[in-house]
Parts: C-alpha cells; structure tokens; sequence
C-alpha cells in the first residue's frame, strides 16, 4: 500500500530533512529534529503527493488517505495520551501547509483543531484553566471560520473590538473566561450566517476540512504570485502537516517565539529573536502585539524595553540556546526556528535555513567557513547570487543633511526615495508609469506582494523585524523600515502624519533599511562600501568558476564600474548608445537620413573622431582585456528627428530643407523594426559605415598601444546575421581597413571578428558561419524574439496571462528558455566547434546575469558570460555554483 | 593532367549530352550531335570549371589551359585543313558562351574570329568573293568591339548608316566590298578612339580576349538578373565553346536560321523556323531583316510572303528536316534548334530542348507519349508547373466589341490588358505604384529584362517570333505581340501611333498574345479555357504523385476555383479574410475594442451568424473534404478604425464616444505587431474569440450534414502557438464547445484540433506539441520571418542587395531556404511523427505553390501541400514531379 503519510514524534520520525520534496520544507525537518532528539510534538505529514494526486484527480483523495490519518491520529495519542475528540482529555492538533520550498504567509494555518462545544469544557478541566480553554477555543473559531469557511476575518475582529468596548478593555488579555465563552457565542453565530450552516463540532470534519483548505490554498492567487516571482513549479505541491498542539497561551510560564541563530541583517553571531508571554504563535508573525526579545544584548540593540527572555526564563533561554547550536551545526547553516514554551517547557515547531539580507547571508558564509561549519564550496553554494544586487543598492550619504520624519525598525538593508503611495495597486500603477515608489502601509499581507514588488522600499507602520513586510523585503532586496509606530496612516484622506509633520500621497521620501529612519524628502544617496566578507566570497567564487566574466558596457563610467566589480573584459559594447548624446545625434541624423553614399560618408567623417576616442577610453580602462565591439545595429529610426527643432538640426546639418528631412525620415518607417533593415543589414547596404567604425577601432587601438605599451584586444562583432556571407562580405570590410590603418600608423594591430547569434537561422547555420567567425556571442534578447516569435516591447499585453496559466513558467526575457532558444543555443555551440575546434563562446543578452541561464551557459560550455556591470558579482557567484554543480561536488564538510 | 578543353567535330567528340554541368548546354549538345553522325563545324568546349576556377582565382586560368587550347586549335585544323592566322587559308572560328542551363541572349557571343587585315585578304582569295570576306571582317570588329573591347555599339551603327546614307543605300546588303573596306577602316577609327589602342591584329589575342570576355559576362548585371529570375547558380559557371566558322553570308547559295522542331505556341507537330539568305545567325535572332519561313505551310500561317526554304532550297530542306526527325527521336522531347547553309551544305551550330508555351508543351508532352516517344512520366519530368500559371491568365472575350490599333506576330499567348510605358525602367515604377502594364519597345534587349518581369504584356513593333521579345516573354509566361512594324513609337514625345490613332504613355490598351491583335483601351478578358492537353497530363499526374494538394481559400468563390483545378480540400482558410466585408469589419471593430469580456462577447454574438453562414459555404464546396479552419491570427489593429468616419461607426455600435474608441485603439498600438499580440495569443487572452468560432465550426458542420447527409471535415488550426500548453488550452475550448453543440442540436462532427508549425520554437518542440496537435501545417511565411528576422513588409530595403551580392541566392518568402527554414520544418516533422506516428503534415505558406519548395516537402514526406487556387495545377504537376524524382524514376523510353 502506497504510503501516504509519514510520522513523527518521541525521538523518532520516518521521515528525515532529505525529503523535502515529499514532506516539504516544514515536514522534513521536523522529521529530522525529532530524530535527532529535539522536543517535537508528535505528528504527521501527508504528503506532497498526496496534493498532486488531489489536483489530478478533480480534487479527490487517494482512498487509502482516510485509514493512513486514522492510524496516524492514533499514534499521537499514544505518545500524548490524549484522544482527539475525547471530551474529558482532548488530543488538539495543528494543521500546517509546508510547501518543499518556504513559502511565508502565503498558505494556511488553522490552530487548536479539534475543540467544539464538548471538548472545550474538557480541555477547561483538564488544563485547570477555564480562560485558556474558552481563548483557544474562540482562536479556532476566527481561524477556521477565516482560513477553512473562508469568513470574512473582519467579522471576527469587529465581534472582538466589541465585546472590548462594552467591557471598556485596551487588550484581549484582559478578557475572562465568561467574556470568551460569550465571544464563542457570537463567533458561531457570525459563522451560521456568513455560511448558512452552524460551526463544525465534529473534529474528523474539522480535520478534513482543514487538509482540503491547505490544498486549496496551494492554487489560491497569492501563492500563485508567490511562486512566480519566487520560480517554484506548480507541479511540486505542498504537504500537510498535522501536530498535537502545544500551548504558549496556558498563562505566564507558556509563551511563544521565532528565532533566527544568528542575526539576519548583520549576519552577526548572536542569538536574534523575539517571543510574547502567554501567547499563540500567530501573535508573533501577525506583528499585533510589540515581541519581547530573547537576548540582554538583542534588547540593549533592537528595543523594545522590554525584559528578555535570557532575563524572565533562563533555564527555558539556555535549553533554546543549546539547541540553536545543535540545529546550525546539524544543518550547517544558519536557522530561522519557531517554539513554544508550554508550562516551562521548550517544544520547538519548525526548523528551516533562515532567510537573510546579502550582508548577512556573505558574514555568516565568511564565519561559518571560519568556525569549520562549511568549506568554501559549501558556502558558495548556499548563497543566492541573485541577492547579491541588493549589495549594489544605494545607501544614504552620510554627509547629507536629514529631516527625520519619524522611526521604525531596521528591516531591510539598503536605501530608498520615492514618492509615497498607500496601497499596492498604486505602487504598482505609478511605478509602471515610470515613478520610483515608496509603499506605505499599517502592516503588509500576502496581498500586498505585487505592490511590495513594484516598490523601490516599504514603511509599515505595525509588525517587528519578523513581520511580513520585513521577511519579504528582505527576500525581495527592498528596503524596509517596519513598525514605525509614531507614524500615523490615514488612508482615507491619503496621507500619513507624526508629530506635527505631513506627508501625502504623491510626496517624496526617504527611507533608510539600514538605520530604521524615515526622512522627507529625497536624500542624496550613495552606493554601499563592498565588505571584506564580499571580497573575501568573491575571491573564493573567482577560484572556483571556469568561465570568464566581462560587462555590457560602452560608456567609461560603466566600464569602470565593471571593472571594480570584476569584470574580465567588455562582452558588448553597443556602439549605437555611443550616439544618442547631444552633440552627436545631429551627425547620426544626418547619416542615416544621407541620400547617397557621399552624404553618408560626409555625416561618417564628423562621427570618426567621437567614435574612436570612443574607443580609445574603453581600451584605456580595459586595459588589455578583450573588448566586444557590435558594430551599429538597431533599426536607423531609433535615432529620427522628431519634432519640428530636431528635424531643423539636422537639415541645417545636412545642408538641405526640412520638408526634405520628413521625406527621408518617413522613408525609414517599418512595420516591424525588430525585423527591419539593422544590424549587418546596415553595413550591407552602406559598407562605410563598417568603414568608419573599424577606422575608429584600429586608429583608437593603435593611439592606446602607443601611449600605454599595452597589447589592446579588440573583438568586433558583427550583429543580426543569418548568414556566412555577411560575415565574409564585412569581415573583407573590416580586414581592408585593418590593413590600410596599420600602413598608414605603422602599427598593426591583432583583432577577431565574429558575430552575434541572434536569430534562428544563424543558430542552425552556425557551422558554416563559423568558417568566418572567430567567435559567437549568444545575442539571447533578440534569439528569445525570434525563436518565440515575441516582441519584448509588445509582450505586456499577454505575457502575464502565458505566466499566470502556467503556459510560461517565467518570463524568457529574464531567464533563459531551455527548451526552446536553449536547444537554438546549444546546437550553435555545438555545430560552432565542429567546424573551429576553438571558437571562442560567451553570451551578451540580458540573460548573461541571471543565475539560472548562467547555470546552463555553464552546462553547456560556453567561454564567458557578459552582463551589466551592476550584475557582475553575481555572474561571479553564479558562475562558481555552476562550476560547482557541474563538478557535483559535495559542499558540507 | 587535369582536362580543361572538350573537343568534338568529324563525327566524333570527347564529351556528351550527360555533361551538361561541365560543358555547358550548348556544347554538351554540339557533342552529343557530332557523335551521332550530324553535321556539326568542329570545334572544343572550355569546360565551366574553368570558369569556376577563373573567379575562385582572381581571374586567372589554370597554368595548363594555354597548351590545352592550342592543341585544340590544332585539332579543329586538321579537320577543316586552314589554320588559325594563316594569312592565305585563314581558319576563322565563333568564340560562344554556353552554361549549364539555356540563357537566350544573356550571354556574349564574337563571330569570325581570326580575321585582320591579313586574314581578310587571305579569306577573300580562299573564297573567291571579296565582299564576303570584307563584310565577316566588319561584323567581326563590330561583334568584338561591342562585346569583348565594350566599345558602345552604337558607335557601329552609327558609321554603317553614315555610309548607307553616303551611298544611298537602304539596305546593308546594298553595300559593296569597297565599302565594306571602307567601313572597316571607321571601324578600327572607331575601336582606336574609344579604347586607345589600335584593333587588336593577333587571332591569338583576339581568341584568349574573346574568351575573357564570354567569363567576364558570367558576371554581368543582365547575367546576373536572369541568373536570379531563373533560380540559376552563380557558382554553375559557364563553358565556353569555340568552333570553326562557317558562312551563311557567302552568297545566295547561303542562308542561316533557327527552327523548333514543333510549333512553340500551340505544340502543333510541324516544322516551324525561319531563316535568311546570304545572313549570319545573328541576323535572325537580332530580328533586324524580316526572315522567311523554312516551310508552304508555316509562310501560309505566319507570313510574311517571302518564298519558303522547302521551295527555294528543296535538297538542303529535305537534310535539315531529316535531322529535325533524328534529334526529336534522339532527345525525346521538341528541339529548338540553329543551323548555318553554306554553299548548300547544312551545318548544325545547336540544338537545345525548345522554350514553348504552355499550352504547346502540354500538346507536345501528349503526343510524344502518343507516338511512344516519351513515357508518362519522361513527360511529366520534361513540363516546367511554373509555366502553368500562363493557362490562368485571362484571354479576350469573344463577344467583346474591340477597336484595333494594330497588328503584330502573335508571339507569346494570352492576352492583358494595362497602361502603355514605354521604358523598362517605367514599367517597373508603374507596376510598384500598383498599375498593370504594358512595355512598349520598337525591340526589347536583355537590358530591358526587368521591364518585361513587371510588365503584364509586351509589344514590340521589330522583329519576329524568336526574336528577344518573343523568347524571353514565352519563357516568362507574358502576352507578348511581335514585330508590329505598322505601329511608329516616338520615345520622345511618349507617344505611339498607328494610321490616324495615337495612344499616349499612360493609356490603356489591350495585346492578345495569340492572335497578334493590338486594342485601344481595356477590352473585357475571360479565363482560358482548360484543353483536354491538360486534362491529361493532370490526371497523369494525380495517378503519379503521392501528396495530395490542398487550397489557401475563403471565400465561396475562391474555394469552387480551387475545386475546378483539381483542390483536394482546404488547407488554410483564414478566418480574418471574412471580417473585411463592410457590413462585417464594424462589428468586428466592436469586438476588438471592447474594453472587457462583456463588450466582446456582445459583438461576438453579431458576428457568431456571419461566420457559420462562411462556413456552411466552404462545407458545402468542399463536400466531405478536409476544410482546415485557422482560428483569428493577425494583429488585431490590422482592422482598426482610421478616419473619423471608421470611428464614429464603431462608436454607434458599441455605445461609446468616439474619443473613448480612439483611446481603445491606441492601446493597441505595437511596435513589432508581427511579433505581437495575434495568433492563438489573441484566444488564450480571449477564449470567447475561439469560442465563437468554434461554435459557428460545429454550427456550420452540423447544418451541412444534416442537408447533405454528407460527413465534414473541419480540421481547426491553432495559428503561431509556441508551446503544447497553449494548443493543450485552446483545445480544451474547443472541445467544450464540440460537446455543447453536439448536446444542442443532436449530432456529433468529427473534427481535428492542430496548429500551425510558424515560430522556430514550435518547431523545436515539436515533439511535445504533437502531444496536443493532430495535424501541423507548416506556415511558412511566418517561419521565414522569425527564423531569418526579417519583416516580410520590410525586407524591401535591403533584400535586392542581398540578392544582388549572392548572399541569399533568391527571396526566401518566395522559394523555402532548404539550409534554415527547412531545416526546421524537417526537424519538426521529424519529432512531431516520433510523438504521434499518425500525425498528418502539411504545408500552407506561399511556397506551397514553388515548384522547388514542393520538391522539399515531398523529400521530407509532408502528405499535403496547400496553395492559392490558381496555383493549385502548378502543385498537382510539381507533386508529381517530386514523387518521380523521389523514386528516382528513369523518364525515357
């Protein structure tokens, strides 16, 4: 009989932390930390099979399902002693989704699972404590009603704020045990008529409902926008588990908390978390009460004045301590841990490799490699490369003058200035419109992701350094500022108020991730000092990687950028950006509005001397690295006059009317100027212009390599063929001018033409095109274009449908499509080097900085990948892991 | 040592008709006729891999041509017993061009080479006739001068009739060898002036310049553009042949003419051809004397009144007709051929296969096979399916009242109607403004050949029916009439005129090609009748080929067409094309512009009825043959709203304001809309779309079957899908939609759901997409488009040059590019059958129609091929054809 369910509890588990495909994240390691001796509860996980099997069958079960829970149930009675449903001892469970990859917020909890009319008396008597009992009770209500009956949990709320206001109560705790019981009453009522039918007292229904909600869930709309922006497959599911319940609400011995092991923004190596006295779990991550901190130090640090735990519970302190160092040095990673203290005692309830910001994530790697927790291997390939562009993000410039407009919590590194927008829809609105945002909210829900996304930051109001808008800003890499509590929002009249100060909707501001302070205005920003943990990580990657890095760069602030971020040369230099400055453009109009050959050449001859110092400043900062020239390649209309000033400019330029001009300028209109005449098509048809820029390489390479000594390496690319012969035909171009230029210096200089492979037939010809091309640049943009027959600009109309019916698992753009331009990309590889054994491979599209493709690139040999200069380091880190994966090397030591 | 030089003559020769690709057509043939016995001047051939080693080595010869030539030379003396440059018996010989494939004036040819001052003398003792000798020299001078030194030929003219006017003569013939000598002294002037240098004296010189001159002219641009026009390699080459001369032109016991061995405009089995007295060949083809006919019965039909060769040269008739009997036998196929009498002996200089109209290779293919001179297959594979498209050109309306402005030959059948220009360069810029025309010429050149392609019919007023006009005009499949010397073109004032009557540049007049018949004005035309010819050789076809030929039809009127030619069922119907009609594209505004699912939904419902009433039609046509049914495609602002008035009407319908429907329309401007939202993205975005025409599919199918009785086979083709999910999506609509309307009305369609192969993606997953798909149908416009980047509506700016350069060898929208589309499309066949091994494939780009491109599919195993009605016969012989290549069938008997 196929298993379905696996259990825990009591030193044991069948399960262990390998299982996370079929346990989940949650599951997995609750096998692992109950088999490794850590107080778990007792439970189960149904697995993640078990909801593709739900999802493939119209939302049935498995039929063995029902008998496989039953035994399960029985074991945690045993080991508890008492019996679900029971009305003298009440066995009370939690039922948790945990998805094989984390997923915060994003499902459902329902806690308590099991109580009813009956069985609330009970646990009354069998905890000694009517208040406990009736409180636990109404939670199961509101959280079942919400999450399982799909009640509208302001219902709940508004019953709660009620029942305070006629007893005159500030806090949920000052209510009794009769005020809950009534509360109970009207909590039930709320669910008879939100759902026509009395509340569930049968726990077997409570239980199997609540499975199905978890299910549910996985294919609700947030966890779908979770997935895809976090690139987790609809395919893998999530588990179920169900855990006798501990409580940290029995009274002022029980409590509960979160924990991370070490410090997630600093990566500093001290014991970080926050618990609440006489409290559910929920209390803490909904961010509604102010959390005590565990620690002396993490409350001198972070606030609040309250005591710590280490202070109140220091045996409950260093029994969590001991096991903090047994979970890092069992997982070698820092740990992100949920637990309850029930009557003195510790339960730990969740383990998992905690989420932290890139400072954090290189210092931990940096230490853990020092304490002989991780080889460097290892710590490479815990880090996600992609974070790292956070480390690029902006901070505030230390000598600029602030006005502090209110406080809050350090959530997330980096610094922001936008305009301030109260709701995610607006961010997302004013950010589409070109704006960059600051989304301010009282707290943030899983219903905000897409506003948090668009967010250049995010201010809350309410919630602690564990709360949802800290933990997914931090996954996210904006900068956060959370539970700024002096700040009052009012969303009705769009504005936000503290002390006497107002800031409304569409206001600029500042916020500081890194210190916790909100300013008016924007404040001049500065980029962040790169660490010693970053060098030191990026020394190790650079080790480890095969393939080269260089930049997409063409103006010498970029290149230099590049440069100190590591890059090993330019991998594409798009000479047409070159011409869109003031003083150039009017020479650019005039050549590609030039009616012959002569007038071309004319307008050619005033661009020669800026496109070759052009060059001589890039071959300068390269000094001697390879340097990836494309000659001039969009579609000539790119660079029309269009208004009447602009049309004038150049017909003084050129010498002839603006009547003439508009007559020139329509003619270069196309229908599709993806496809249009560009790339080599233009030096086809107008030689000289291959001319001039080739005159302007080889003169800026020979004035370099006098002045410097240095050997200069240029690389010239020949973009958008589909043919052997345009490669032959400019190349002829090319060398005739090599030639001429090294008579008349004196000097010669060693060169390499080649070409981008950038549409499909060029992939699929790629062995006849590299008779003439010493190398292939993978140009996967307009290759992505082609090959799905897809403008990038237009995509927006429908791409997000392909994404959200699971027709595109993510955007091509953004990472790689495998199947498809992958097969393109690496059958031009292939048939490349059959035909010249060392052709030189590297990738220049927008996919060069992004992970994933960077991994296949890896896969399939290329020489380097080429991306902005921003991305480098992660190209770096990226391409290590790559290595690493492709070596199978094992990372632990 | 390698063997660069073929010789024949004396009965005997080195090469044969199999070595067409090494000695060129013309000597391939001059040796296949000297073997068997004809009367054949000696002579050699350079081989075309001379030439190809001449371009590939900076146009030198290999190092051992020199000796191979002069032991030739030698060769061809021993037969005739002169010798080149010998001053008393000097051996003359033509120094002519031949390639691979037949290019009627493309080529460069020099006579009575061998001639100076010198030789002249001595050729004027050997042949006792002084004005002979001085008028080959002359024409000598001409000929090289023009050809091989590029002195303007005018030039010669000029003098010649400068002289005839000192003289007062009128004809050339009217000069004597005084004057002749004369003449030759202008004419060395002539050549000294223009080139600086005196005529060259050594026949050596002259030899190897003349040859340098028929390479040289491999690469001239006329070369060059017929070299495109007629899918004919560069790389082919061309031989060269030279040969002893002999003379039409030594008295009246002398004559030169061309003949067919059948007639070429209806295939009628009599000897047609036309020589004249006391000429050289190049008299008749020049067109300048008005030749006689070889037969009574051909002066008896085409005039003029001059006596026949069978009358006036009966012994010399009756040889020249024998061999007429020996090639047809010997060819298996009608003979096109050249022929030199000197003092009574017949030479043969060529024989060729004839260039025919359509309708007289259909005769002669038929009665071929009847006189067992040809298989039913030799015939099939001896037919040109491009040239079928002349039998769908239109011919008068019998009952038209006509006013006739002239006669002429009727040389090129079909008749056409258009604008009268009377240049190369006007037809070509009338033709592109989209006017039909007619070119005017007093004689055409190959210079004029761009002029011909564009122009709809061709009128000549010199020259006769195997004039250039002639022949070029058949080969091209235009009406052409000949030779119509009442009708006075004055280029000057644009203007022609013919007794009182005078027609201008610009206005319309009518040619009939087969009866010479020159009109004022647009007289109505009919299609021409099909001949029982053709009936034939089609159902010869049918029983031959194995893929079957489908239509790209709409409408009712197109798809009847398509069955009359023989369709087999509807390959692509686009669905967009039925949503132009005025009463139709407003609601079909509304629908795209409605601004939500409601709005759409309200103006799918206009056009649900119109839609079935399209398909009920085709159904009905099509009567139980596959209908394949493309759902919408184009991008949607192809049917966008322009002027106000267009606004205002969408306005009225949807209830909106005008500037609330302009608003909607620029929201769906795109930059690429080739690459945009269209295709299946337009259903996945909007599933109510395919749901509409699902349903009008299962609606029409059903009203059909239920009059007819009779099964319909509705095929439905998701366009430009990149990816199984989206056909797995759209599939799941449809086949909603099958079940809701079979439910409904109570009968049940068999249909098939398949997509469109159109991006290079869908062609690399093929594998999974027949997962989903039951058929692909090739569409290889798009194809083409995405694999190259190429906007078909842009290419023009740059596709001529490259063309012109070789880079593309012709336009890849028109002939499929075997190397990068079609690797493709085998590719995706390949997998596509690997994944479902019963899936059908087809092709419905326009190179469904291309002879070359269905000769691909064929060797790839499509089992359709679907084209425009009209070209539906030129695929069921084209299909045939494949399918005997593909078995490698052996043609003759």
């Amino acid at each position: 009989m196929k298993k379905w369910i696996y259990s825990f509890g009591d030193g044991k588990a069948d399960g262990d932390s390998t299982m996370r495909h079929l346990l989940g994240g949650k599951g997995a390691n609750l096998a692992e930390m109950s088999s490794i001796g850590l107080p778990v509860p007792p439970g189960f996980t149904v697995t993640t099979e078990v909801c593709t099997w739900y999802y493939d069958h119209d939302q049935q079960y498995p039929p063995e399902l029902a008998e496989q829970v039953r035994s399960a149930i029985a074991g945690i009675e045993t080991i508890v002693g008492d019996r679900f449903g029971d009305r003298h001892r009440p066995l009370l469970v939690s039922v948790r989704s945990g998805a094989r990859a984390s997923m915060p917020g994003m499902m459902d909890t329902v806690l308590n699972l099991g109580l009813n009319d009956q069985t609330v008396v009970g646990l009354a008597a069998a905890s000694g404590n009517e208040r406990f009992a009736w409180d636990s009770y109404r939670r199961f209500i509101q959280m079942f009603g919400d999450v399982v009956l799909e009640v509208d949990h302001y219902e709940f709320e508004h019953e709660l704020e009620q029942m305070k206001g006629e007893r005159g109560f500030d806090l949920d705790t000052d209510l009794e045990a009769d005020d809950l019981r009534q509360l109970v009453d009207r909590y039930k009522q709320v669910v008879e008529t939100a759902t026509g039918s009395p509340f569930p007292q049968d726990p077997q229904d409570q239980l199997w409902a609540a499975i199905g909600a978890v299910f549910g869930s996985w294919m609700n709309t947030r966890a779908i926008t979770y997935r895809r922006l976090h690139d987790i497959p609809a395919e893998w599911g999530t588990a179920v588990n169900v855990q006798a319940m501990v409580f940290g609400n029995m009274g002022e011995d029980c409590a509960t908390g979160v924990a991370f092991t070490r410090d997630p923004s600093t990566g500093e190596n001290s014991f970080f978390g926050e618990f609440l006295v006489n409290a559910q779990g929920e209390d803490v991550v909904a961010g509604i009460r102010t959390p005590q901190n565990l620690t002396v130090n993490g409350r001198a640090n972070h606030g609040p004045d309250l005591p710590s735990m280490e202070e109140t519970m220091p045996t409950v302190f260093q029994e969590l301590n001991r096991v903090r160092d047994v979970l890092e040095r069992h997982y070698h990673d820092m740990q992100d841990i949920e637990f309850t203290v029930q009557r003195g005692k510790l339960w730990m309830l969740q383990t998992r490799n905690g989420k932290r910001s890139v400072q954090a994530a290189l210092r931990i790697a940096v230490d853990l490699v020092a304490d002989g927790i991780l080889d460097q291997a290892g710590a490479l390939a815990g880090l996600d490369p992609a974070q790292l562009d956070q480390l690029l993000h902006p901070t505030l410039d230390p000598s600029a003058e602030v006005t502090i407009f209110g406080h809050g919590l350090a959530a997330s590194p980096g610094a922001a200035t936008g305009v301030v927008v109260f709701s995610a829809d607006d961010a997302v609105a004013r950010a589409d419109s070109g704006d960059t945002v600051i989304l301010v909210r009282s707290e943030t829900s899983p219903e905000d992701i897409h506003g948090m996304h668009a967010a250049a930051g995010i201010l809350t109001t309410r919630g602690g350094a564990t709360s949802h808008a800290a933990v997914v800003a931090r996954g996210m890499g904006r900068p956060c500022v959370c539970g700024a509590g002096d700040i009052r929002v009012d969303y009705e009249s769009g504005e936000m108020s503290c002390a006497n100060m107002t800031v409304r909707a569409g206001d600029k501001i500042t916020i500081d991730g890194a210190s916790g302070r909100v300013m008016l205005g924007a404040v001049p920003l500065i980029q962040t000092e790169l660490s010693g943990d970053f060098a030191k990580i990026m020394s190790w990657a650079d080790s480890i990687r095969r393939m080269q890095v260089r930049t997409n760069a063409e103006t010498p602030a970029d290149a230099r950028t590049a440069r100190e971020f590591g890059a090993e040369g330019i991998g594409l230099c798009r000479t047409e950006h070159m011409f869109f400055d003031e003083d150039r453009i009017v020479a650019m109009r005039e050549m590609i509005l030039a009616d012959d050959e002569t007038g071309r050449r004319t307008a050619l001859d005033k661009l020669l001397p800026m496109q070759r110092q052009d060059f001589i400043d890039l071959f300068d900062i390269m000094a001697g690295l390879p340097v990836t020239i494309r000659l001039l390649d969009p579609p000539l209309h790119e660079f029309l006059p269009r208004g009447e000033e602009e049309l004038a400019g150049v017909a003084d330029a050129a010498g002839v009317t603006v009547a003439e001009v508009r007559r020139r300028a329509q003619r270069l209109d196309e229908s599709n100027p993806m496809l249009g005449h560009r790339g080599c098509r233009l030096a086809i048809t107008f030689p000289e212009i291959c001319e001039m820029q080739a005159r302007a390489i080889f003169e800026a390479a020979a004035a370099v390599q006098d002045k410097k000594g240095a050997a200069v390496m240029p690389e010239i690319m020949i973009p958008l063929a589909f043919s052997k012969d345009e490669i032959a035909r400019l190349k002829s171009v090319i060398d005739q001018v090599a030639k001429e230029v090294a008579a008349r210096i004196g000097r010669q200089t060693d060169y390499l033409v080649g070409t981008m492979i950038e549409l499909p037939r060029a992939a699929l010809l790629a062995g006849e095109i590299a008779e003439e091309a010493a190398f292939f640049s993978f140009g996967t943009n307009d290759l992505t274009q082609t090959t799905f027959g897809l403008s990038r600009d237009d995509a927006g109309n429908f791409l997000d449908a392909y994404i959200d019916h699971g027709i595109l698992a993510k955007d091509p753009f953004v990472s790689l499509d495998f199947d498809g331009v992958g097969e393109l990309v690496e059958m031009a590889s292939d048939r490349g080097r059959a035909s010249r054994s060392d052709i030189k491979l590297g990738i220049c599209g927008e996919h060069g900085g992004d992970p994933s493709s960077i991994r296949f690139c890896e896969k399939i040999g290329l020489d380097y990948v080429s991306c902005s200069p921003f991305r480098v380091p992660i190209a770096r880190l990226a391409a290590a892991q790559a290595s690493l994966q492709s070596k199978s090397t094992r990372h632990a030591v």
